[in-house]
């Protein structure tokens, strides 16, 4: 199956997990006019192995970036090389997949500190924040330069897709509470999408896209063993998804099968 | 009018705004047995005076708590200084009033640093997140020492009251975003609305009350000269909402007219 993206595509966190699986299938499923920009902390270190091989099969089609959500001038660093690789183009489509969850396991009320609220906002709310502001002008230069017209939106056009979780949902938390209190995660993703629709309402009039989108329960370092879904299904799933996505879902919460979750 | 409410009460943010309002109405409509510890961060400074003349008005009724919510330090202190105050009896009402909104003025995306994020959420997220762990013991010992029997739930027993707002509820953002941006508000809210729905979730078995209240647009220096309640009517609202709560309510949203708001 290919998708309906392409343009210039950045992914951040994508030395492992549905970040890596997500520069995969878009290196596959893209046209050759397409290039992808993956971020990762390490792009020399051992952690990102399997990035750099996946690199070496896809000849200059994927950039590598070092970039550090944590850190606001390794941010800037990042989005003024990605602007240079770029030129006249623009930024078609921004994902932003890396998170932390933080203390490891239960997370419940005894075990976290403080450092761990304000860290976790920090990589999955602030991060998102900065990256996605930084980039505006290269997003907007991609919506006067698509072969889309007037008010159309797209992923192939201007877009920002946070990756965000069902543990983010205020209305569903009683569901799952117990399942993984998880504070500072649920607390961060319920901010992330708080700020998804706001930049939402506010790049609406120059009609770039963004959302946010739940991958499911997926068998990652994060997601665990027990996870019912490979990050590959999940992937062609969260690809079908963005490749369907109009100004009517900007501002939603969409999962990896594009249903609705409630906030 | 009396209220229903009584005990051992915490306030954060007294020395102004809508925190003043309600330490003066406790202290009128409560009776002899309750007492109130109103914080606020500097009790012998200038900008404590309305609250200290309060104070005078009502002997014996208010004792007033040094307390930073940016500081760990400074909650744990308070938290210990009322402890010891409150002796056998417990904390029967938690109120988390206190809050910022940075920087001043429209906070738009252009304007908001990532200062201003973390700055925000580690006093309106973290700040409350911190101050309920801490006093959970003076609540669980309120719970067993009060009239209430059973899973019955009351700001009488032992309940928090997060004063959260109508610009945190993500459902709802685009009605009023043109109006105020506020991001890093309106994210910090999100994320207390989800910590007020994971408390309540976790100290339900413990019949610990834990809702989230907004008290309306109202006139203060954060709500501004423009806003259409006063102080006083938006607490008479609050108090009575509050004196009206019951297992049914906890994890909910409610306006000061009790009106419940979408997430
Ligand atoms: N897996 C699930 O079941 C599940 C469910 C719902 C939502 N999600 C969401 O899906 C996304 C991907 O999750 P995943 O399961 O693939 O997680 P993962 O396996 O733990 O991978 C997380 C990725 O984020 C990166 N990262 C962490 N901190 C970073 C920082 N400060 N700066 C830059 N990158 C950083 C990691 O890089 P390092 O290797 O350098 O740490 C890694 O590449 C996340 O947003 C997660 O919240 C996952
Ligand atoms: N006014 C409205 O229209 C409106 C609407 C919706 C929700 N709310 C919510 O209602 C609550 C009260 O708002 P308000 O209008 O009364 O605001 P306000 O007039 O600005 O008062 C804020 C209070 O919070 C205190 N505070 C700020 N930072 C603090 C910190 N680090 N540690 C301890 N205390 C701190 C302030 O103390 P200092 O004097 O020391 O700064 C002040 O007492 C807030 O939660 C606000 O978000 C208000």
């Amino acid at each position: 199956m290919s998708v309906e993206l392409g343009g210039h595509i950045v992914v951040t966190g994508t030395n492992r997990g549905i970040g890596l699986e997500l520069v995969r299938q878009l290196a596959e499923k893209t046209g050759v006019e397409a290039h992808i920009y993956a971020c990762c902390r390490e792009p020399e270190g051992t952690t990102a192995q399997a990035l750099r091989e996946l690199t070496l099969k896809h000849p200059g089609k994927i950039t590598l970036i070092k970039l550090d959500l944590a850190d606001e001038d390794s941010i800037s660093a990042a989005v003024q090389t990605v602007g240079q690789r770029i030129g006249p183009d623009g930024l078609n489509l921004l994902i932003n997949n890396a998170a932390v969850n933080k203390p490891d396991g239960m997370a419940s009320l005894q075990n976290v500190r403080k450092s761990d609220m304000m860290d976790v906002f920090e990589v999955n709310v602030t991060g998102p924040f900065l990256l996605t502001k930084m980039f505006l002008p290269l997003l907007q230069r991609a919506v006067s330069r698509s072969k889309d017209k007037g008010d159309e939106m797209s992923c192939r056009r201007s877009a920002v897709i946070n990756v965000s979780s069902l543990a983010g949902s205020i209305e569903k938390c009683p569901e799952n509470f117990h399942f993984a209190h998880i504070y500072p995660y649920r607390t961060s993703k319920a901010a992330l999408n708080m700020l998804t629709r706001c930049q939402a309402e506010d790049l609406s009039s120059q009609n770039i896209l963004v959302m946010c989108i739940h991958p499911g329960w997926v068998r990652t370092d994060m997601g665990g063993e027990e996870a019912p879904l490979s990050s590959e299904d999940s992937v062609v799933g969260m690809l079908r998804v963005m490749s369907s996505l109009s100004r009517k879902h900007t501002g939603t919460l969409l999962d990896w099968e594009g249903n609705t979750i409630a906030w």
